[in-house]
């Protein structure tokens, strides 16, 4: 608990009712969605309404040298909010209103705490959509998504948030707000200051407005289901496709172990005796693309060996992604502890990937089901565990180490999607080496020398 | 002209004959394409072939205090390349290999010396391309216009330079080589430097290598050229033409001066009692596509106004292109001093923003002719004048001084492709505030604490 002064400076600044300190409302804010993690509760919960509110807080942070965790909606898969250190969860949930829809100009302006789905339902009658997708979209917020760079189904065709991000407001460390870029397509007059607090998950400074790019909602869509006997033949299919100049909007895997739980979990009429499925949706604004893309994916399977299902009406789309929807749920009732990773290979090396990590499951006896985004290479191996056996969690940790420097040792990154927050710190090393690591604490140090905002996460704490 | 050990010891790094310090020699290192812009002798040129050299020539000249100016093809045009203080320049001409091309992961990996337009001939094998293309196509380096975030006549459908870039290897200030990003879509493993490279004008350091993202070449394509009696009718077209959620390609505008001159010089047959001009590409995969977007276009075009002509054919459409491809050689004969600028507004306030430009034309007695990106909002006022005229030259940069004004009281920027360098740095204080230039010194400062790389330009000197 922090001191009776500085909660009434906080009480002060945003009114009573929006500072949380008893337990049973801390407790939401202990944790995130990451298994596997230690809970932590905050010493007190602040819940701004305006930027000059924010930057109240921070400066009366700084002045205690007290951190602040910004948050919002608690759905990240890294531990980026968890409230290590003394100091201020800042929740963005009063921050949420839409500013602006300027579809002329195909941008939206939000606050940070506005959840993704509600931006594009307020973009769909425009006829425009916002792309970045992760699983969480009808939860997470573009703040939290904005900090983490979220990516989900549609990376490969539309690709990740940074991608859709044009400017920012941000309220730095040193309570100081600054804003940069903007409405335009091009922006050459700073640093690319925008790109650089996408995904720093909360670590350079406190994002209090945001500019996203729209683009038009496509119109047609086909979606296609590949049954492989091979991994390789899904592998192969998944570089035919790309060879062939088709980008599908999702070109998501499933492997046998994800295929069978699905199965018997759901229902949905998956074959429950081949190795991995291919889940395939070709989108555009005009039929005759649509279409011809599609005939181009079918083909490319066909050579494949693979044994195909197009979806003919709407209905029949729907459940094929419902099997795709249901892979992570499915998975994680199998077993109290669901440990979901984001290892990311370059796409060529899907099969190598998974392959190495059916051969990690069996060294370490472990029930790993995969999927994920294989059009991106971004793989989510899922370890079936349970967090009371102490000497299974050791076997998991010693996995995940083996499956992250697999995806190294095949150019690929430690995290795809989901962060570094505490989750990963461990192995930024092996990716960045020395000198990019120092690298990050220079830029971190630059914007936040006392280490006060999200301190712990993905950047060591001074002296680590 | 350095001391003789220090020159020495660049011979040894590099060999005699790649350390150029004849005047002959050094002239063409002393300007890039920026007009009304003081040139300066380099004291040095060196021609590395290796990362490991031009660390090497970065400890030296750490060691000695001296600035180094990595150099592309200098077709820069903001004086970014401008060697102001004593110190090296570092020339990229013979670190000039495309390194790899890896279709099937649609990326390409080249050395900075590498042309732009002989990266897309390389995969164009491939039915690949690299998008960006700014006029210097077949000049511009990757080097070059990765560290200027260079945009071009794509960027509406296709992005800009960053958003291409993929991964990068640098070298930094301490002589320090890391490398970040890579092959994969989705990367969110340390902050996205890449991104903060790229456009940072060569000041936060030294690209040795770059991983890029390519794209299948579009198949099809339909060009328009619309002739518009009233400059509003023009801009309620561009943006009439993305209310109807066409994307074109390439969307651009020329304004009556232009299109007289450029008609006087090339005699492509345009009539040259319009206000405005608007020269529209879509593409596509498939032909029903781009004939779609096509009769979009067509009928926003006459809603508005325009007095509209389709290229039916390959050489119709190589007549249209002629025509914008004079805009600037056009202008350029006609005075001795071309002052070209890169003012950019959200693409809605182009009508306004062309208005304010013929205002300010007025009142400071100069010829102005803009053309440019349209659906970028990115314009070109060319101001014709003659740099031997003292008086007149008060009137353009008073001039100048306006139109950035004007358009940064539209949302607009100081910089949408050209960057800052020399030319823009006293604008900069204008769009980013007092903050947001501290911000830059911040991050300036922890990458190159002395100011040695390329000083002097997007970020003012220590004390100024």
């Amino acid at each position: 608990m922090l001191e009776h002064k500085i909660l009434e400076q906080l009480q002060e600044i945003v009114g009573t009712q929006n500072v949380l300190t008893k337990k049973t409302d801390l407790i939401t804010y202990s944790y995130d969605a990451t298994a596997d993690m230690p809970r932590q509760l905050p010493d007190v919960v602040v819940l701004p309404a305006t930027t000059e509110e924010v930057k109240r807080i921070v400066e009366l942070a700084r002045s205690n040298q007290l951190a602040i965790y910004p948050r919002g909606a608690g759905t990240n898969l890294s531990g980026g909010t968890i409230p290590l250190k003394r100091g201020i969860v800042l929740s963005f949930q009063r921050m949420n209103a839409i500013l602006e829809v300027d579809a002329d100009n195909l941008t939206a302006t939000v606050q940070p705490g506005v959840i993704i789905q509600d931006l594009n339902n307020a973009v769909a009658k425009f006829g425009l959509i916002y792309p970045p997708d992760p699983g969480t979209v009808a939860t997470a917020t573009m703040g939290g998504s904005v900090s983490e760079c979220s990516g989900g189904l549609r990376g490969l065709k539309y690709g990740v948030t940074k991608h859709y991000v044009m400017g920012m407001e941000v309220v730095l460390a040193s309570g100081e707000v600054v804003r940069f870029g903007g409405k335009t397509v091009k922006n050459v007059t700073a640093y690319d200051f925008a790109s650089l607090f996408v995904g720093s998950e909360g670590t350079l400074g406190i994002i209090t407005e945001i500019t996203v790019k729209l683009i038009p909602a496509p119109k047609y869509r086909r979606s296609l289901l590949a049954l492989f006997d091979r991994l390789e033949d899904a592998g192969n299919t998944v570089s035919g496709i790309i060879r062939n100049h088709v980008i599908p909007a999702t070109l998501e895997i499933m492997d046998k172990k994800t295929i069978e739980t699905v199965e018997n979990y759901a229902k949905v009429g998956l074959p429950t005796d081949v190795e991995a499925l291919l889940l395939i949706e070709v989108d555009g604004m005009v039929p005759e693309l649509v279409e011809a893309e599609a005939q181009v994916v079918l083909r490319v399977i066909q050579e494949n060996n693979g044994n195909v299902r197009m979806a003919a009406t709407d209905q029949e789309r729907e459940q094929l992604w419902a099997a795709r929807r249901a892979a992570l749920p499915a998975l994680a009732q199998l077993s109290p502890t669901t440990v979901l990773e984001d290892a990311t290979v370059p796409r060529t090396r899907i099969t190598d990937m998974l392959l190495a990590i059916q051969k990690i499951a069996e060294k370490y006896r472990l029930n790993i089901g995969t999927f994920g985004h294989a059009g991106d290479g971004n793989l989510h191996p899922t370890i079936l565990a349970d967090a009371s056996n102490q000497e299974e969690m050791i076997r998991v940790h010693q996995a995940v180490d083996e499956i992250f420097a697999a995806a190294l040792s095949m150019g690929g990154t430690l995290s795809g999607e989901h962060g570094i927050g505490i989750a990963k710190m461990k192995y930024l090393k092996d990716e960045l080496g020395q000198p990019g690591l120092a690298l990050m604490r220079r830029v971190k140090e630059a914007l936040d020398p006392d280490y006060l905002l999200n301190p712990g996460k993905m950047v060591p704490l001074k002296g680590e």
